[in-house]
């Protein structure tokens, strides 16, 4: 039944398209949930996301599915809890130098989906899901890939302890050696990172230009507004906001420069541009780390600021103008992509994800009911509906050990998105109905190799690779 | 030279709009500056309000004279900060049931000040500002007055202790036997609450209604969402942020009504309407208070979440649709529906308030560049540009003592939205700088006499008035 009901919606979805439709993901480091004009930040200026949001459809309940890089990212590739591809640990936490291994090459990402139905795929921008050979991005369906292989303070060059503050904004490039690549090539190393935003941008636009007839998927993820933060002279002192408000208005005029050489090239109507962030706001740089607005916490935390970010859905004509309360994940964005564009969905394993697409095109609700909270491997609190439970609760940074809940800590997300009054101890029965649950989840959820814990003494890979001027 | 300029302005401003233009201030009670879509609430609807924001100007910095109700509501009437006129006092903080005085009649407010020029005036709503004969709204120049003298939760019938947890949300309207008033008249007591918007609603239209031809001013001060919540049927339900949602809801229909009202008599293009509240959200309520988005703390305090509230200028085809992020205050309203309607503010007097027409017609900066903070009298904080000192600090209601800051606490507000980092020990010339100014502002500041110190042993005025069915 369920199945039928998604073939008419992509015959629908076909009659009313005509051609497949393009995908386009952009997705932002470290940004937080209320880092954008139309999230609520005084100071920092987004007209273009602003616009994109008014065009289309913008979430207030939108999650990524952890609250750190790697397994963020994994999850958003393939539709899968990333427990199940191996790509969340309890240590380390992301893929870093000494990383051996990377997202298995068994996982089936959206670049594959969609290459299988002939699209032209490229990613352009930050990968952080394996950097030894065999675990680059064109081994995952990507075309074509322009980027940062991790995060941008990785290699470092300096001693953390003797430089005393951690730098979070520019300085010497040659402080992070970081490899930039061109499909499986290192073309500069260090990175030149104060440029990077405009270069990724160029890319993309470039990748846009070069299709105007065959299908597209472009996956562009920034490298920013991860620290260390740079951008370029032309964003040098633009914001009220300081240096950070810089790196965002630079990022929010690169997704203009993308929806204008989408308008530009008559492919905005039969085009989904979806935006979104990997987790919250990195708390301990200060003003050089974002806001999660009204939120608790930030990245690293499974506390609301941890995992609920900007989620924008951009299709005119076809994405109906709104702003959607319900919930949505990261985990979505494969199958609704696959309802989109008629492409099939991998059958032969577990997804996580569901087909946003009622939501979209006709203000139904969502069928995300519920949502998982996981940090380092461990299940740390679960939603369902407006009500949240923690087992456990962590700060990003600031808290070295988690504290446990017996019985578990409740709050009603709809009443009070700060988290900040615990209800538990009226709703008792409710909490043990959502305890229970939560543990089924988390019983049913298969784990995969853990692939986090594969490293060696030292840097492998490319970041091995000599400088490269 | 200034007032060369203003006359300019007036001409200017007269030769576009023809006829002197209408002026409506809508004005909530406790509502928080993250409380509305616009300002990123991610549960409560407000489409009206949004609306209006996308149509008119919204102001991302723009504070109320105090963080409580009486001292900021007579700044935002005369544009004189409340220690002037004597509303702003260590104790009480509020006229309250015992309070023999009000705003003193000497006061000029905008009703007086555009009754001069011809204007038809009206308030509906919540004063505040005494209930004793003599200081009643049509004391003050309005012609005809529909509201709560004072604030929704006096003349309790109950006894707290006994009660347990404060009601915060309905229950019946006879545990608050507040009067209601038409002209100087009581027309119900105690008040029935859960109609109050509706009714305060239909008023406020029919008043527009009854002047198509001659300029009016209407001064709507809601009741809500000050505790006890009450809301009509109609919106019982209806918002996913709980009761407080449901008052929210309300009242931005109301604000819809008024609109739709002045759109149908042909009288949007020719009427400036303001909307803004009178402190932060009353967080001691839980989840039947309101958010103040990213900032810290709310009613009651001189952090930012105390005294930084929506603002939203509205009139098509003369104030420019845009996001100001520069300084404004409830000061400035007087000034500035002076500027608009060629009435002459008060000049017998010193007044505290700016022109804001620069930044509403033309996009050019807020002449304010300096806001004082205020807590029962006595100077806490400075804000200059992006610069905030505070002298003292203190939640609103559970630190029972400021905390002395010496040298003062400094944050950068446009960084750091959330007053999250002192940056003062980098900063000493700055802090001692701005120290110096604060403390000449606070030196210059005339002092008049205490009002709200004049008490008598029980309730006065109108709440001793015999039930009214």
């Amino acid at each position: 039944m369920k199945s039928l009901l998604a073939l008419g919606l992509t015959l629908l979805l076909g009659t009313a398209l005509g051609a497949a439709p393009n995908v386009v993901v952009i997705y932002a480091d470290d940004l937080g949930y209320g880092d954008l004009g139309v999230y609520g930040h005084p100071t920092i200026r987004t007209p273009h996301l602003d616009r994109m949001a008014a065009e289309g459809s913008r979430w207030t309940s939108f999650y990524s599915a952890a609250p750190v890089c790697t397994p963020s990212r994994a999850a958003l590739l393939t539709g899968r809890h990333p427990l199940r591809s191996g790509t969340m640990s309890p240590r380390p936490r992301v893929f870093a130098e000494r990383s051996l291994r990377g997202l298995p090459s068994e996982e089936i990402t959206i670049a594959e989906m969609l290459k299988a139905e002939g699209y032209a795929t490229a990613m352009v921008g930050k990968w952080h899901l394996g950097h030894m050979p065999g675990y680059l991005p064109p081994r995952q369906g990507f075309d074509e890939y322009f980027g940062l292989v991790s995060s941008n303070d990785h290699n470092k060059t300096y001693d953390s302890r003797k430089l005393g503050r951690k730098p979070a904004f520019g300085g010497p490039p040659e402080l992070w050696d970081i490899p930039l690549m061109d499909g499986e090539e290192v073309v500069e190393k260090p990175a030149q990172q104060y440029t990077l935003t405009q270069r990724y941008t160029r890319r993309a636009v470039d990748f846009i230009e070069r299709h105007p007839d065959r299908p597209f998927f472009l996956y562009f993820a920034h490298t920013f507004p991860h620290t260390p933060l740079f951008r370029s002279d032309g964003f040098a002192g633009r914001s009220d906001r300081g240096v950070y408000g810089d790196v965002i208005e630079e990022l929010d005029w690169s997704v203009g420069q993308v929806l204008d050489a989408l308008r530009a090239n008559g492919l905005a109507e039969n085009t989904l541009v979806i935006f979104s962030s990997d987790n919250g706001p990195w708390l301990p740089f200060l003003d050089h780390g974002g806001s999660a607005g009204l939120l608790r916490e930030g990245k690293g935390s499974t506390w609301e600021g941890g995992m609920r970010v900007p989620g924008i859905f951009w299709m005119p004509g076809t994405v109906r103008p709104s702003v959607i309360r319900d919930m949505g994940s990261t985990l979505d964005v494969l199958p609704t992509v696959a309802a989109f564009t008629g492409a099939t969905a991998p059958r032969d394993r577990a997804l996580d994800g569901f087909d946003l697409s009622p939501a979209l095109l006709r203000g139904e609700p969502s069928p995300r009911q519920e949502m998982l909270f996981y940090r380092a491997g461990e299940l740390f609190a679960f939603r369902q509906g407006p009500h949240k439970i923690h087992f456990l609760t962590q700060t990003g940074y600031t808290e070295p050990q988690p504290t446990p809940h017996d019985p578990p800590a409740l709050y009603h997300l709809e009443h009070d998105p700060s988290e900040k009054y615990d209800i538990s101890a009226a709703n008792a029965e409710l909490v043990q109905r959502l305890a229970k649950l939560a543990r089924q989840r988390d019983a049913e959820l298969e784990r995969g190799e853990d692939q986090l814990n594969h490293q060696s003494d030292g840097p492998v890979g490319v970041f091995t690779h000599p400088p490269v001027p």
